[in-house]
């Protein structure tokens, strides 16, 4: 099948990192934010609250949070995407109701899904624009100075941060890393685990579609895994995660 | 600013629950699936399996444990999209680390941030195909039986479920519903609460705009809440989306 405009666009959109300095206009921050609002939403509900850090001194705070990455505080446009438990319960409480539950876990779950799901809306939107987006995933580190920094009150919790702006002319040019193949994230009807052999083949084909043809598994695999998952900044993500979860059990 | 053609998709998009009998070919559904793996993925890992159900007695379970929702087992193309924090731990493994953490709960966090991601690329990919597509937040309850019809091992929680198919007429029809003003979910900087009567307006607001202009707040809100915060499958959810998290602390 023939890829149509916005499969391409899908297709082609890469992380960027590196910004010019050219501003995001007020317009294209509302096309941005439209795009969030309008994405699908648990019973119209809209589960979150987006932050729009306009303090040139907050953006250094969170490039400093989020695991030490300056090129945050030199973005455009700094969105937080807020999973929040808070306002519906507000509502509620404003409507006269005595008696409502506290949020729990499935609340909080599926107000996670309802903030990412509006996050990338606000990506895809960006793209159309010419505007390159990045996620910083360590948004979820550091909860108490987080929260300090942030103000976010109870049932309020980090899902995700953007960082928009112009891709500069080497970013544009920087190859986008290519995934799996389907038979290595799709799986028909039940969930089968890749046997040993299969994530071999999984993680080599992987690698030879980004030009890696002396890929060592074992190597690659073992640097990632020291990289990342062993990282310091991992096992506080966990750390972090734990504390906000604590206010939905 | 004009709308581009991918913004006002975005916009367009609406939920559908009716289908009519026409499939989705082998070339769009792997259309929909490579947008789904095009998306942004945290160190490129792609941090979910994605299970295409095919068999129509799982489909009829899952309409089942899903709140039972009839349509969800006429749709011709269901995803779940599974948080996978155990195909990386299970390729450490492979690879001969001896020593790799469990993973906890901002292993969790991202990889549902990820999965996410990824399902909404997949309803971007499909609308611009004329296919239409609902998720269902509903797959996160009965932890236990969804286990075992779906063969969920360890480390692996539903995040969403999406069906997907072709509008019937009357589905096409149907209005979009309005959201929130900017005001009511975007803040400056800090999080900042809205008072009673400001959630009042933005209650209103919204209702006006979906030509609801006799609106009752309290009245609306205590009939929501008990439709929908306080119902039993509300509960289930938290119940159920506990079970899972357990693994994780």
């Amino acid at each position: 099948m023939e890829n149509n405009a916005i499969l391409s666009a899908l297709s082609a959109r890469k992380s960027v990192r590196v910004f010019t300095t050219d501003p995001v206009t007020p317009d294209e921050r509302a096309a941005i934010l439209n795009a969030a609002f309008q994405a699908p939403t648990a019973g119209n509900q809209q589960l979150y609250t987006i932050l729009d850090i306009t303090d040139p001194a907050l953006k250094a705070t969170l490039a400093d949070l989020c695991d030490h990455q300056p090129f945050i505080a030199g973005a455009p446009l700094v969105l937080v995407f807020l999973a929040d438990c808070r306002r519906w319960l507000n509502a509620y409480h404003a409507a006269g109701i005595t008696d409502a539950r506290k949020p729990g876990a499935g609340d909080l779950m599926l107000a996670v899904a309802d903030t990412c799901i509006a996050a990338q809306n606000a990506v895809v939107a960006a793209e159309s624009l010419g505007i390159g987006s990045c996620y910083i995933g360590d948004v979820l580190e550091n909860a108490e100075a987080m929260r300090d920094a942030l103000h976010l009150p109870q049932y309020v919790v980090p899902a995700c941060m953007l960082v928009f702006g112009r891709p500069t002319e080497q970013q544009q040019r920087r190859p986008k890393p290519a995934r799996f193949a389907e038979q290595a994230v799709v799986c028909e009807n039940v969930y089968t685990d890749r046997t040993p052999d299969e994530l071999r083949a999984d993680f080599a084909a992987k690698a030879a579609a980004n030009g890696q043809l002396d890929y060592d598994f074992d190597k690659a695999v073992q640097a990632f895994c020291k990289r990342k998952y062993a990282s310091d900044f991992s096992r506080e993500m966990t750390r972090s995660a734990e504390i906000y979860w604590k206010e939905f059990l």
